[in-house]
């Protein structure tokens, strides 16, 4: 299925093979995950649906054991990998956000290129529908997110820092099989909060403030990504104020998404209940963004995206409002799009 | 001094402005460190030292704070950031081992850019020879890997997995300071250590085996990367003699480093002492590799490397005897090149 998106795209631009780099576009396709750093990795298929993997030679044995049925051609530090595999073609279809200058110069002339296209927008179109088996995983990566803001809320005590609240979060999390979090967890007390990128400190948690969470963890190679902000005590009525709007913002965004809705038109519900609310200034990023491999990944939930939601998408939606001084809340939850509306995959009580 | 060497590239290779983009190479310029992901940031250095820096909106202000003088050209997610700039240039040198074909063309059209050069080698030429104040930090870093390992050989009992050690090893380092490790720690115990990529596990450690350590630290954005393999009782003879192969081999590894040798050597020496005692074979990867701002980094201690050593250099030597079902046995060290020889950064007893 994936794979016949593929050479169908091959054909609509007359190109005899693709040239994948981007490792978890690899993963996607071979079921088998690695990230060489400087070292090259490859998948190359052709149009006729044969594919050859190009892995340094220490990872031969790995990607046999993986569920990759194609060729393996394998380097050594000292070899050049592409003089391994005698290959010419006309037309070949590259991610052009991912292969760098050098390597495509490399592909010209060890594959004799004569001209490039773009294989960047058909990979991001396939990932933007999760499968049925993606859908399990980033549901079960949600359900230990929620659990992570759980284990930190039962944690929270006055004088207690941040970077406290973090570290018994990773630590404990770990008792539930997760090794990796999706991205350097955030806990961020009171006004802290109110700087959109604070980095968890030695400041101590006050009565009567917020908590921002913003955390998720990695389950079978897939991200979650969710933010609550709760109450430690009675925060004042300015900052329940901001808490409130930013609640219905979010809710009444998630309401609205189902299939063939404009992403932008779900945006624009979010900024309106905030902008009149009187904190459109303070609300300085997009609503949200695709979630699957990568804790962000296409496509935007934005003011400027004229796509529509599709069934299998997974997206966030995380409004805030940030008030310098005051207070700063975001709300976010990880929602599936089903036929008839869409699911929350994310449920910690907001 | 780093700019001259840059302006100076720009003179000899007729070039009007270099364009970096390696995140880590613009802190290196700006002191200013950021990975905006899919977003983009780039330095621009013009022939007379001019410096652009070309960052999100939202990071105006922390690049504002940073050591970084030039003028700043912030963007929002809906701007074009090459848009937002007013510039022209026939020759641009620009990162080919980091820029991608797409951002390429971007260039061409916004900066009516004619030819491309390379300005990497240059660069990777600046970090090889690190600073007083560069390699203060990384003595640090190493320090703090020495009290890693302490810390992981005070925690050894039976019964105890690789997983519990390691996380222990990370949690407990917290308290000094360290809020991310170079790399993910790895700790193998017996025969497991003869899988040169095995991943920590539920593997018990029994009495009379040998216990791998392969960890780092990031200090101030510098890495240190050391391994060691203790005894945990006796092992048998056969992972005895291999571990006093590969500490022989390491030691005259080292010992053998200054200024004016020739980095294939050093590969040789410990090569061949491996070779000699009949482990050729279970040898598998290079001596070693640079270490500064990450934990791989230019140039290779190899077997192909014919460039010299110079002073100011910080490299790796660890030499690896993998032979599966009996023991994985590697040491390495974190060597200074000086003036008349060489350093050992880390210390822990081998």
């Amino acid at each position: 299925m994936k794979l016949e998106q593929i050479t169908a795209e091959l054909k609509t631009q007359q190109a005899g093979a693709a040239w994948i780099t981007t490792p978890l576009n690899i993963f996607y396709f071979t079921g088998y995950l690695s990230d060489p750093h400087e070292r090259l990795l490859a998948l190359l298929i052709k149009e006729n649906g044969e594919q050859v993997l190009f892995c340094p030679q220490l990872e031969v044995d790995e990607v046999k054991a993986s569920p990759f049925e194609g060729e393996v051609i394998g380097f050594l530090d000292t070899e050049n990998a592409l003089d391994k595999y005698t290959f010419t073609v006309n037309k070949l279809l590259v991610e052009a956000e991912h292969l760098t200058v050098k390597r495509q110069r490399e592909l010209v002339e060890a594959f004799n290129v004569q001209t490039f296209g773009d294989i960047d927008q058909t990979i991001k179109d396939l990932r933007n529908v999760k499968s049925e088996n993606e859908i399990a995983t980033i549901k079960k990566a949600c359900e230990l997110a929620d659990k992570c803001i759980e284990i930190g809320v039962d944690f929270l005590k006055e004088g207690v820092t941040e970077r406290q609240v973090v570290n018994h979060i990773e630590n404990a999390i770990k008792d539930y099989g997760v090794n990796e979090m999706s991205f350097d967890t955030m806990v961020l007390f009171g006004d802290h909060a109110a700087s959109p990128h604070g980095t968890p400190g030695d400041r101590q948690l006050q009565r009567d403030e917020y908590v921002l969470f913003d955390l998720g963890v990695i389950y079978n190679n897939y991200c979650s990504d969710m933010t609550r902000t709760v109450k430690f005590g009675e925060p004042n009525d300015k900052a329940q104020e901001i808490y409130n709007v930013v609640l219905k913002a979010e809710q009444e965004a998630i309401a609205a998404i189902k299939p063939g809705v404009t992403i932008k038109d779900v945006d624009d519900i979010a900024r309106n209940i905030i902008s009149d609310a009187g904190y459109g200034d303070y609300f300085p990023h997009r609503l949200g963004h695709g979630l699957g491999l990568e804790e962000h990944e296409y496509q935007d939930v934005s003011s400027s995206n004229t796509n529509q939601f599709v069934a299998g998408m997974v997206i966030t939606v995380e409004p805030g409002i940030y008030v310098p001084d005051v207070a700063g809340v975001r709300i976010e939850d990880d929602i599936l799009v089903t036929e008839d509306g869409n699911e929350s995959l994310t449920g910690y009580e907001k």
